[in-house]
């Protein structure tokens, strides 16, 4: 997909002022498209002036239907959430709400546009039932993305809808991440501008992730709208683990700063993202991660510098 | 179970206005249990003087938390829901709403009263999705009740409460039931006092159903409520597979007047309901059917009767 197929296109975006909503609302306007961009509320981030801002509350009924009637949309990406495991503990009832309930009152209204195409991005830490036994998720957060991904395909069998399910693993890149490499980078400008000499705690050196350029993830919901299978459930990763120990070794060769890395976890292991099975799902429709890694590592570090510099101005 | 176990016990059971819970209300309250009734509205049924009514809509949590904390009870019984297949196609929102969330915002208020044991009425429509394939439930009642299920087993793993699932077949009895034999008895009623002629009409004379007197469901309902194991889906069924066309003529014979029967669907055979390994979990807890039958039916009718006579006084 060269993205021209998106021109003109309308294409709506929940969560628009979020971490990923943000580049995905850049990314779509590049690529020509007539982008709506929801948020609950105005004034967390300013858009483009290209960009029509429509606030909505996702979890009023209502809300949701007036926005899918005026806007009309192409193509709708998904990305309203909460998405804190911690918080999902403190306040369940409103983990299920927004990811249940907001998702099928999204669904439910764009009954009334049959031709749009929808990704509903999900998450990998959701529970799978085991058949026959008595369902035990280890947290609130990951009942609710399970119950976001029936209730999503249920609703595409029931009332023949184009829904795709994306999983992305970890996300890293500028703006408002709370991943490990978003608060490695604070750390170290926090050391750079500070004079900062606290450690920085991480667990062991050998526990791997998969790390994907929210860029090339948006680049990838961009690819399911288009070119995506109804009904598949798409990982959205990177292919290849990645281990703490590397993640701080490159990004303090980034910095003049002296940064203390204190490794104080037990090794886990991978974490089982980057499955290449899994990987070529999205590859066989052209799709693959474009930015190296470092280039993401030295982006968020940019941001945070810049940042870092604006708000202490 | 004598039911000398629930004297004096704060047994709250919502959905109390319907087919189900009047039985409840009043089996309970039998059994010398302190009884809070719970409506959406006023007015429907006229309860006992010495029954607590508390009205309360059990989709505003505010409303169910303020319900839980001044109730306080020991056991509930969770009957409230919308559970009609027709009406979810034509509000599927509603189904959801009521029959999901409302089940978690009880059980989440029920998180301040860690003793109360509590049995989810679900239903055997449930959709049992197949791992590995993308989920087709049939209708969204059927969506709305595996999620009950799942969200209600969730809750028990997830703040370890005492919850247990029931899963009644058809129930027949006194009262506003839509079932076919109360359908039946109307139609023999309308004959009887109004000189009705028309045939009513049955499928196949030899689809068989379980079918189980109302009364000794509740009587199930109140067996696992005292002795039901936490994290159990209990079928609460009689175990007994009867023909539409044995209904048919028992029925006939209770009445002198001639009521053409028309049978025009074809035969779908048994509906699975009556299996004998289900059924005997709830055996196994001292329960089994007391209500023969033809008790069941000559009640339903003397209650048409009644009613109708009160309608046309």
């Amino acid at each position: 997909m060269d993205g021209a197929e998106l021109t003109g296109k309308k294409v709506l975006i929940t969560g628009a002022s979020g971490f990923t909503g943000r580049h995905a609302v850049a990314y779509f306007r590049t690529a020509g498209a007539v982008v709506a961009a929801v948020v609950r509320r105005v004034g967390v981030h300013s858009f483009d002036n290209g960009v029509a801002v429509h606030v909505c509350d996702l979890n009023d009924k209502q809300q949701v239907r007036h926005l899918i009637d005026e806007v009309q949309p192409d193509y709708v990406l998904h990305l309203a959430g909460k998405n804190s495991v911690p918080d999902s503990w403190s306040d369940p009832l409103l983990v299920l709400e927004t990811n249940v309930m907001a998702v099928l009152y999204l669904l439910d209204a764009l009954r009334s546009c049959p031709a749009a195409r929808t990704v509903i991005v999900g998450s990998r830490l959701k529970y799978t039932p085991e058949p026959g036994r008595l369902p035990q998720p280890p947290h609130p957060y990951s009942l609710s993305k399970a119950l976001e991904e029936m209730v999503s395909l249920s609703w595409m069998s029931l009332f023949g809808q184009q829904i795709m399910l994306a999983e992305p693993g970890n996300l890293i890149g500028a703006g408002p991440s709370t991943g490990i490499c978003s608060l490695l980078a604070r750390h170290v400008v926090a050391c750079e501008q500070e004079g900062k000499t606290e450690a920085f705690r991480l667990s062991g050196r050998d526990n791997t992730r998969d790390f994907l350029d929210v860029r090339d993830a948006v680049r990838a919901y961009a690819t399911l709208l288009v070119q995506g299978t109804t009904g598949n459930v798409y990982p959205v990763v990177s292919g290849t683990e990645r281990s703490l120990g590397e993640i701080a070794d490159t990004l303090l060769t980034m910095t003049e700063a002296e940064i203390p890395v204190r490794w104080d976890g037990a090794s886990s292991g991978p974490d089982g993202a980057g499955d290449q099975e899994e990987f070529s799902a999205l590859r066989k429709l052209g799709w693959q991660p474009l930015i190296p890694f470092a280039q993401s590592l030295q982006d968020i570090l940019s941001d945070v510098r810049t940042q870092h510099g604006r708000a202490t101005e």
